[in-house]
């Protein structure tokens, strides 16, 4: 097939090589692969590309996506709420995510979290840096409850981790449906009645017009005190201003934020300064060894099955937005 | 039989009260009990006293011990370094430690430790507390391998949640005795043969005469410059100093430090602000909910085994210091 590979310069950490592709294609049939950064690279293109492929940084300034044989559209990432609204989207073309990529290291990070969260790092770290000796004893994680929306890569990925540290884990998702690596799944409508109970909350879920503010203000009232927050989905799920008072307040234990409501967080932002937060810049689930890899054999996964005139195991609905 | 209890009145964490007394001894006969705080305290009943618990701090002044009925001594504690030399034990006392009571949390926090080391945490507060969004991206912990001096309660605890996160550990001990938390043992002659292959060096021995200064800046010279060090043993295991130099001069990736060559670590101390260092207040292993009634539970199976003529699990070695 014709496929083009659109990276995003500025990301240069993972720029998809010719190499990395000649990888992860040896044993697809032969394809004829081009490489662009700039929307001007893609012009010589459009007329004959059938697989596109990019973050949805570089994606995005393609549209209107005038490009006849267009069939697939690979997003380089999970969350493609950086492409919606999907109207631009030509019809008959599908969109791919590259779900699937992000669950080894999302299951370190929320293990991370979850054990600093339950040492008190936040705080004893705050007292180291004062140069204070203030021993602030705590009960293991073990035996703790997990409370995780959403049951995709992310979350799952997160669950096992938590249930191997002995971690009583319980997932949200839309409908409620079972899944191997929660012991308990509920619909995301019961999300309030389960909040009272964790004392570990993981955002995991993709950012859709329904997750957008799901842990607002009054949400965020129904955790417990000694309950802690970790964000490996969006910034904009949860009302960080909410969060922040609350933390600054003390009304929360503490919390491990990946995602942010604006990205890069700018310098003098509160979330950089408030009580026992944890703040990384949007690093948790990458890998900038094997994600590329990873993310293509499931490119190739695809094409595969496109081939067979299977389902598509990474088609966005675009209803859903994920 | 007649047990004294002499608690440590500044360590209002860990006072074994009456309660948890009667409750570890729900199945032991009738002891007469008495509980105290200071060396008057004991006084009384040091004429009649069998059994003498508490933590080394309470028991240290209480040497020389002449109490002619004493029979055993169980340190509140499973490092007893600050007991020796044991010139002071009256001939016939066997001193037991509290060993088998830390290792829940032990194995957490080195799993804490590892996940947080694995991820640049370190450097991604330095950022944090700058206001600076710089991305770090780093592989995850999987794959990566784990030397881990000392199998006992504390190393094996560590070494199986490493394990659990797909981490090859070695562990090392005096003899080479394979343990079956940790994929292979080597003896501790094997160390700077090993030093150099781990990403990850974990100290959880005891400090003894042959342990002090294990770690000395020449065998920090041997890790490589991509490895991280925990300490959850004592502090004089390692040289803290030379440690610093190699943080500092970022000839080692970081370290998270549980115990200080002089603790509580004074105000001002180079550790609390050295480079990709965190510190700890020396309660890594503590459980403050589960830590009496755990080491109390330890005590009464060694009073079993006392009663029934079967060697006691918890001797200390005195020789060994361990």
């Amino acid at each position: 097939m014709r496929i083009h590979i659109q990276n995003d310069p500025a990301d240069t950490d993972f720029l998809i090589t010719p190499a990395q592709w000649q990888t992860a294609a040896a044993e697809e049939p032969p394809h004829e692969v081009s490489f662009g950064e700039t929307p001007a690279d893609f012009d010589p293109v459009r007329a004959t590309v059938e697989v596109l492929v990019g973050p949805p940084r570089s994606l995005r300034p393609l549209r209107p996506l005038a490009a006849p044989r267009l069939r697939l559209i690979f997003s380089n990432a999970a969350g493609v709420d950086g492409l919606a609204p999907f109207d631009w989207l030509p019809p008959g073309v599908t969109l791919l995510n590259n779900r699937g990529t992000h669950g080894p290291k999302a299951g370190e990070y929320v293990a991370m979290a979850a054990l600093l969260l339950a040492a008190r790092l936040p705080a004893l770290m705050a007292a180291q840096q004062a140069g204070e000796w203030r021993r602030l004893p705590a009960p293991p994680l073990a035996g703790r409850r997990a409370l995780v929306i959403g049951t995709g890569d992310l979350g799952s990925a997160g669950a096992r981790h938590l249930r191997a540290l002995g971690v009583r884990t319980t997932g949200l998702n839309t409908s409620g449906t079972a899944h191997p690596d929660f012991d308990a799944v509920l619909p995301v409508a019961a999300l309030d009645d389960a909040l009272p109970a964790a004392d570990l909350l993981v955002l995991a879920c993709p950012l859709t017009p329904a997750t957008r503010g799901l842990m607002d203000a009054r949400r965020l009232g129904l955790l417990a005190a000694k309950a802690a927050v970790v964000n490996i989905g969006r910034g904009a799920l949860i009302d960080n201003d909410a969060l922040c008072d609350m933390l600054d307040a003390e009304r929360l234990a503490g919390a491990v934020l990946d995602v942010f409501p604006v990205e890069p967080l700018p310098h003098g932002h509160r979330i950089w300064r408030t009580r026992n937060l944890i703040a990384t810049p949007h690093q948790s689930c990458d890998d900038p060894v094997a994600y590329n890899a990873r993310a293509l054999a499931i490119l190739a996964a695809n094409l595969r099955a496109l081939r067979a005139g299977a389902p598509l195991p990474n088609r966005v609905d675009t209803e859903r937005g994920y």
